[in-house]
């Protein structure tokens, strides 16, 4: 090709059609001209078709090998889809896990609920930084399956475990819990569903309701409602206005699977979410048949308490909350969620709607709970958190409980990776339990009424991966110190709760300790 | 190049040979005809060779990144390979999770095995829909392992809980389950296995046998063997005939790691089965030593019953089955399997083989199970089932255990994603248990001869993703009503079971409830 | 093309240059030649031309083709990035199911610690081949999260299970320990840490020890350092010498969560290592306030013994050891760890320091380790180890325990998936608990003094994949033979221990089974 290529040149060097004329040359200058011009044509084509023929030889190989990359491709993909789509596991994990040791150098007492008003359905709680003991887990293994025409199916369980043991093997099943907290199928997609069902899904199972929230900061739920039942989320009734409907079930008394006992009591809630804008309404009716009926019995709850006698069979319970995500109470960027509950009867219960059974047919609750975050000045990122909550007839009739909490945590980031964490809880409480009466080791006793206050400070030098500026980013890594007293009446309360147990009574307490925490 | 070709046209049109012959012309046209059809011919070879390097270059850089194509497919597929042959998770799960009320608001009593045949190693099993209220989980993960020899490893694991709380944190560890049901794993590809042995591969570990199989709809194994051991699976006795031999143990008495005992009583079964066309035989033999010292103990299935005092310790066990996974029964399109069993001594337990330690040294049991699944007319499909058992010398010398259960199932599709579900199932049982006794809070007492016909009924609207047409396709999430009813004789068989309790007695009951079911 | 290509052989056959000279032609031949050869050419051309427009064309499409594929590469890797690094599951596991059946054909008696040596923290262990009953579990899922500044998360979460039944639903929670026993979070990538620190990370949580190391053939640890707490990994002080710095909780006490107690004793350690070439040095600190108060109760370790008066409350620990993963003791191609190991008051426990709160005040233990594995001729593996022990004043002032274990496994592979394994165990012990009583259900007795010997031999046809001529290669499926025996003596240890149980004394005791043994 080369030769060829020189050919031309050199050619027309000597031959230039533009500086020779061919009309002034003779016949036979013209035709041996002709024959080598010729001779050089026929080179370069003949050159040409083998280039063609090679060329096209390559493209053929080219175009086998495209082809079979293209199927390596698709079949990868898939692979990936199946793994996805079919064979892919949802993996998602909370956990905590980390050592509390009092200032004598023995495990320490601790967690959010840890004061008398936490008899209360473990309801009353302060700041959870440095304050946890237990090593606990939420393991959710999920699929999700999508459809060709569109409709799709979501299966989620959650195996949980608490244990206080730090130990690396818990030979004592009995210190420990590890159960299946949630368990259930959603479904959605289905061209079947028009209008305000357009987007609606349904679901039925074992979960904790998907419209839950909480204050992280103190381990306060604002609404846990859970249960096994169905219902169906996102059912549109306008542009602003969504709504869910579900039925939970819980349980209120022994299983019963014997004897001809017939005790399975169930609490049947029929709840509706309603959502406009940032406003949230939630109501709920709930029955229990036969709850009445037990009396005399240990707690439901699985707290030390004897029941009333004169528990309620239904209840209704209501909420309106605000929630925020973008601005911290209107005045600033960040996050505010605010409640108002309200509840009688089997309803008086207020953070777990349904979930106590012990509640009079006079019970009457009213709790407000709020929380923001607000990202402040420079490396500063502060969270308030505030729930008050009254009582009355709760579990006597004629009891009172009254407490507020306040928590704030702050955080000061330091570098990337490292933050300085504070939190400050004060709580006071004035308890009348009116003669509610309890087991104990040295026989039944009644709680005492107590009144008074109480509060923690921690400190907690921490380090995070991710946003250090971010105070709900996870996973961290914290040391920390913490100081609670309180007042002393409060040690009165009850022979087995911890306040005034031994080493742990009115007078200030540290503790000291190391955690992670991480969720994903 | 557009223009060389523009030229040839021309050309051809001025000096076409077929219309001017060259011949007539004189030399000195012809020389210039030439010359300007070589100038042509000139421009059109150069532009050729110019198309050519420029389509060689292309093609040399395609080549090029068709080969980096090429080397990235590998390398994804090799990705994958390593993440499911060494970092995969293979997960799968069966899930049923929801809700059982009865008519009176409380937890509703039901399960497929409620009748007081069940109490013969909960086997007589009617109708599942509508008729559960447990949540229970399988939790599969597992492993494959594939070595470039050919030869290949598969890891599998079970997690399984049963409970019955609804609720959504369960505190009561004896309230439910949580076990590892499947532990083992399996080996084959070696290429030292030749002959018979070709794709033979083993196994060892807890499992349930491969080759057990179910009727679904009323959750009755027609076979289920399991335990611990080990075996070879698909041994090609010849082109037609396979066959798999395992030995696996259970557990009979205490396991007694203390104080001097041994009773750690294992029932050892070394089973055959062979498959030829759709036939599958299946023979076992067990000894289970020391079960016959085993005296005047409670029974060891975790029944209330007494053992009698001449339990076995020995026994076997034939089964011949038909399974057709594309015939209903030879009629039409569909599935239809059918088995008929025999055992005597601690064989004459027939779903579970093995696994019932209280069977006497003259116990002896036949049963006959058989179900089919037939797409009928357009949007329906029917899935028939029967089982009946006969048992004497069960678990005294001179008792007789016969019952017969008939199951149907019914699936109606009405949109692609909406099905209503119809089950009718029917049971009869005539029990003597010859003077059997059992432990009861009331002290020891005496299984009542008992005879009489059981029925339930439910309809069961169901939502469902997949195929609506398949009456075993999942996940379902259906709401349902169920009533049953039965003679009020069998209300007297025993004073700790379910018929004959408070507020389930013979005249009728209904139960209502939503629940999710899911495999993958 | 061809057409084309034809033309050109028959012209160079007719009119070929190098046989007619062009020069001996008239000009009306030549003439006549040139437009024949032009003719040809020009046709030559057009060939040329559309072969290269078709190929152009077919280029424009594969280039079209392969930037598509191309895409779809990258959307395929970008998937499997984000598969692994964001939602990715890490999947690890350990397990072993098998039988061990006795030779009366029940349920055999086995196990690594089955020795009255045993009894002090189930630390003197004998060859595991043949020798295990339980079904064992232990199976990991973690996350792995990395960020773009080059920090990074590793979380990881341990659920075991330890079952002796070996049947396929575990219906008595208490027959085995389903417990979470690791749930940490490990961080590092920071660039805060520099100089020492640069490759340093953090961990908190529950946890083994990252260095833990073992003697796999008899599942003895020489090193199990666990408990909750946390550290620092990794600190490179030297060129050659790192270190890691951590502290862990253990409980040696009831949690009293009740009842005004407070009794929740945790054993703090402060534990250093470093590391220089093959050495490690550890140093551990370790303080259980108010340990020394819990007199005359039952054993924290699980044990039916009863704890001395005068138990420690601190102690401290030390371990040198050399760990070559390259050299069989320096002679040849292999592996071999060794460790001498001394501890004083709390710190005596050599295997799992810190796990023992019955340990006295004066209690001393010296502990020497060591196994090696050498690939020797041809296809055999060998693997000898050896563990002695003293201890003095342990549980009791004046007790004296000492005890040595040598084990000796051989692997003789035969083929490419199949292998005999051999093992030889031998202990002997020196035990006097000097008073040291025990609960029995005959009441409280007391430890005889006991000195003698005990050996195990086992026999184990293997089928492995991977690498049979390693003799750690996982998975295996065995069966196997065991045969073991001791002096009479040791019968008399205890009356509630394995040695001299019903069916279990002195003389010889074959076990036979079936195991399949995995991890990854």
């Amino acid at each position: 090709m080369r030769i060829s290529a020189l050919y031309v040149v050199i050619f027309y060097a000597l031959f230039s059609p533009g500086v020779v004329s061919a009309t002034e040359l003779t016949i036979e200058q013209r035709l041996v001209q002709l024959e080598q011009r010729l001779n050089i044509a026929e080179q370069r084509t003949a050159d040409a078709e083998q280039r063609a023929n090679q060329a096209e030889k390559k493209l053929a190989a080219l175009a086998q090998q495209t082809e079979s990359i293209n199927k390596k491709v698709v079949e990868v993909n898939k692979t990936n889809e199946q793994k996805s789509g079919v064979d892919g596991v949802e993996f998602n994990a909370y956990a905590r896990s980390g050592l509390l040791i009092n200032s004598r150098g023995k495990g320490g007492r601790g967690g959010p609920g840890i004061s008398p008003a936490s008899s209360l359905n473990d309801d009353a709680h302060i700041g959870r930084l440095g304050n946890e003991k237990d090593n606990y887990l939420e393991l959710s293994l999920g699929k999700r399956m999508t459809f060709n025409d569109g409709s799709w199916a979501h299966f989620k369980t959650m195996i949980a475990d608490g244990a206080k043991s730090p130990d690396p093997w818990i030979q004592d099943n009995n210190s420990h819990h590890i159960n299946i907290r949630q368990l259930y199928v959603e479904m959605g997609g289905f061209d079947e569903f028009s209008g305000a069902f357009d987007n609606a899904y349904l679901w039925a199972g074992k979960r904790f309701d998907r419209d839950n929230f909480d204050i992280h900061f103190t381990d306060s739920d604002i609404m846990f409602l859970g249960g096994t039942g169905g219902g169906i989320y996102d059912v549109k009734l306008s542009n602003a206005l969504k709504g869910n409907y579900s039925v939970y079930g819980r349980n209120f008394g022994d299983l019963g699977s014997n004897h001809y006992k017939d005790n399975d009591i169930q609490n049947l809630m029929f709840t509706a979410n309603h959502f406009y804008d940032n406003w949230q309404l939630m109501l709920t009716g709930m029955a229990a048949q036969g709850n009445d009926d037990l009396k005399d019995n240990t707690s439901t709850t699985g707290s030390y308490a004897l029941r009333s006698d004169n528990t309620a069979k239904n209840g209704y319970y209501a909420m309106l909350a605000y929630r925020d995500k973008q601005q911290f109470y209107g005045l600033a960027k960040g996050v505010s969620e605010t409640a108002l509950q309200y509840g009688e009867k089997l309803g008086a219960e207020a953070r777990q709607p349904g979930s106590d059974g012990d509640l009079t047919e006079n019970a009457k609750s009213l709790r407000f709970a709020s929380y923001g975050i607000l990202p402040a000045w420079q490396n500063w990122e502060f969270a308030p958190s505030v729930i008050a909550q009254h009582s009355e007839n709760r579990y006597q009739d004629g009891d009172r409980y009254d407490w507020v909490s306040f928590n704030f945590r702050a955080s000061q980031a330091l570098t990337q990776h490292f933050a300085l964490l504070y939190e400050a809880s004060w709580q006071y409480m004035d308890l009348n339990p009116n003669g509610r009466r309890y087991n104990s080791d040295q026989g039944i006793k009644t709680y005492q009424p107590v009144e008074g206050g109480f509060y923690k400070l921690t400190f907690a030098p921490t380090f995070k991966v991710g946003d250090v500026f971010d105070i709900k980013a996870r996973p961290e890594i914290r040391v920390f110190a913490t100081y609670m007293n309180w007042d002393k009446e409060l040690d009165r309360y009850a022979i087995n709760d911890d306040f005034g147990s031994k080493g742990f009574t009115a007078g200030g307490n540290w503790n000291f300790g190391v955690q992670a925490e991480i969720w994903f």
